[in-house]
């Protein structure tokens, strides 16, 4: 069978759903297909709420209403391979699909250390993207077990509070010193142990997995310490890799990470073929380092720039760097950063003052259910202007940070920051005489003085 | 008595707090003090909250204990004469107090139409910033009663809202068409108003009042059309007037408006002389008229601009005019908006294209306590600046909006917005692949192509 269309997507999770969304709203005479494999694709940051909060995996599933009413077609099938010379596509079910621009939306896959003995042992899963291996873990988890996550990330520890929620016997194992350090500095991260533990997680964090063990089923993680830890199920949340295969085969430039070389327009470096998502390169709009950072929001952020390319160019509309927005809640306190850590601007050469100002999030602090609101701010020393932000809170924590977020895309500086005006509400937000965002920066300013 | 200090502060409420401290973090040399009439500061954006949420005035009070900590000296007295020439003020208390910079920030009254027949009857009340007159209008609405609320806007609005909850028969009764007019356009104001008649208020938008009646007491509003409505209470919610006897009587210049005329320093014309907050002129950021907008968030930038400028100005640090950020929660939904409605846009010559889209504010919307939320952009149509925007939706809209003032505060284009970064979350955000500010913006600025 033979199709043709003018923008194929390969791959429908959130990047190439925003992709093609986003290309046919710009340009609306172009027709647009995406082929995924899944038929229901999962909302990936939603992942960890299957196992918690919400009752199955089942209500955790991508929309397809947003594709039909964008008039973008969807087909369940999977690309196999792709023909750069003659513009086309083949699937498995046979299909030679003509296009003029290609998507690439191919997402990642968990990845496991090669080196660990017992990683096939049943009981030991990974994080996926796809519905039926999820619902198999989850109908694991239908009893209280004991269970290990390996990787304090933000899977990690989202499954670990999510489960410890739930009564499960959760033991989370890191190997740096502290859970979500591509996230926060030490100070925020020591928090949300403390309310991991609280929660009622038992925490190994500096701690270096040596192996698993079992008959046919795990039973035991054991630690480089020595220590053995006895689990019935372990989740091993080390990170994902891009998922290139199909790109590197059709000869498209891989770099060394394992991503598809993407330019500012999200293009590879064949004019004709896009790239966004997991599956794309990243840098950092900070460091302007490449690194591997995968976030849907981020993967939207790319798929919203191609998407807009397509056809044309546009010298306006380019994707700058990734500025990492993470925000997640632990035991019911929300954290979220944007920008760099402290440690890592400083890392990376960065001369930078920080500081950081605990308010509250509804005003007077009597109204019902008003959290602390603590934020901080990281700064270039030189300049003033602000590199990276954090919040620790209530709920509305999760959009102040995108007010961060826009704050450090427009290139800021603290003295400007200084002068924005900010809406106030008694039941929404912090007080007028002390949004803590705007005590932190001033509490930068005063250091920035002393700096001079 | 004699008293010496580097920087004197009339007025302790939220705009004279944050001058001071402003000020002291600044130059930390300099002595500050305020001079207020109130023993307790009433928070003035908390006051509908006394008589619902609240337990009572005593819970909405502004804490000194941060005046302490900044070491800004606080003196309840009442400053009776400005002397400029020789830079002193004298208190009712008989203080003769010089100082070397002077901030007026002596707020505002509420104002009464003077016409208004009956307006000195019991049972009358306004909405003033002063603890004990609140405390009366509380204990006089320990009981249910037939409530009449004149004044649909935010102050009117909150009030009607907090005291049907509470259980009285509300009435509110505004002059124009619709409620909140001043923030939003009619197709949001209504929704308003569906919250309102849900709640149980008794709503006559577009109706003006006759008079008062009643013997000593009042017993009823009497509105043109020839109704009557028989209340126990009658609030008049019409608007605050500047308090500028002091800086009139001290020959220093008040506006066409009764404000006291400042610049972009928040300075007036005497150059040791500020004036900030309610007491101050204000223009805005769009239209640069000058209007009478009253907002304790306005007012904190504007003391903060004050506090930094006092002994030398910055010219990176001005207020560059009020971007009127508004917000509150009506029925538990919330509403908000920044920068000019649409109607206003129009009315003072802007063409412009506006376009909303309804999303949600977590995700998947499976998930607990999901809001709809809806997002209007403003948008100029000769460049895409974005002039204004609306949310309605959860309680992140209280911060969303703050994301689309800094939007309007940082002349940011539709094009630029739509190659922004935004964190999402599935417990605090919408979801990555429909964020609405995203999805609105598209949606504008798919209009702005027809247009062009």
């Amino acid at each position: 069978m033979n199709k043709q269309v003018d923008v194929l997507v390969i791959g429908g999770s959130a990047a190439g759903i925003v992709a093609a969304t986003t290309g046919k709203a710009f340009y609306a005479s172009k027709s647009f297909l995406i082929v995924r494999k899944e038929p229901e694709a999962v909302v990936p940051c939603g992942i960890p709420y299957i196992f918690g909060t919400l009752d199955g995996v089942h209500q955790n599933i991508v929309p397809t209403a947003p594709l039909a009413n964008a008039d973008v077609e969807l087909l369940i099938d999977e690309v196999v391979s792709i023909d750069r010379e003659a513009k086309s596509a083949t699937t498995a079910g046979g299909v030679v699909i003509s296009w003029d621009k290609l998507v690439l939306a191919t997402g990642s896959e968990p990845k496991t250390p090669d080196w660990l003995e017992g990683r096939d042992l049943d009981g030991v899963f990974v994080i996926p993207k796809n519905r039926d291996y999820l619902c198999r873990l989850r109908s694991r988890l239908e009893e209280p077990r004991r269970v290990a996550i390996i990787g304090g990330g933000f899977i990690g520890v989202e499954l670990a509070d999510e489960l410890a929620k739930k009564g499960h016997d959760v033991t989370l194992v890191e190997i740096l010193p502290h859970v979500l350090s591509m996230a926060f500095d030490s100070d925020l991260s020591l928090k949300a142990e403390e309310l991991l533990v609280k929660r009622g997680v038992k925490l190994k964090t500096g701690e270096k997995l040596k192996k698993l063990a079992g008959q046919a089923s795990v039973s035991k993680v054991i630690l480089e310490s020595g220590e053995e830890i006895e689990v019935d199920i372990v989740i091993l949340a080390t990170g994902y890799a891009p998922n290139v295969e199909l790109a590197r085969s059709a000869g498209i430039k891989i770099n060394e990470l394992g991503a598809i070389r993407v330019d500012e327009y999200m293009r590879t470096e064949d004019k004709n073929i896009f790239a966004v998502g997991d599956c794309a390169e990243k840098f950092s709009f900070i460091t302007r380092i490449v690194k591997g950072l995968m976030l849907a929001s981020t993967a939207c952020s790319e798929a919203r720039i191609a998407g807009m390319n397509l056809f044309g160019l546009s010298r306006l509309r380019t994707f700058s760097g990734t500025i990492a927005i993470f925000s997640t809640a632990i035991g019911g306190t929300t954290f979220a950063a944007a920008g760099v850590t402290e440690q890592l601007a400083r890392e990376r050469g960065f001369e930078v003052v920080s500081a950081g100002f605990t308010g509250i999030d509804k005003h007077p602090g009597t109204l019902p259910e008003t959290s602390n609101q603590y934020v901080k701010l990281i700064v270039n020393s030189e300049n003033g202007l602000v590199l990276g932000g954090a919040v620790m809170g209530g709920q509305s924590a999760g959009e102040l940070i995108n007010v961060i977020g826009v704050i450090i895309e427009t290139k800021m500086t603290v003295n400007e920051l200084l002068t924005l005006q900010f809406g106030t509400h008694p039941l929404l937000t912090g007080p007028p005489t002390a949004y803590a965002l705007i005590k932190a920066a001033e509490a930068v300013e005063m250091k920035l003085r002393h700096f001079k």
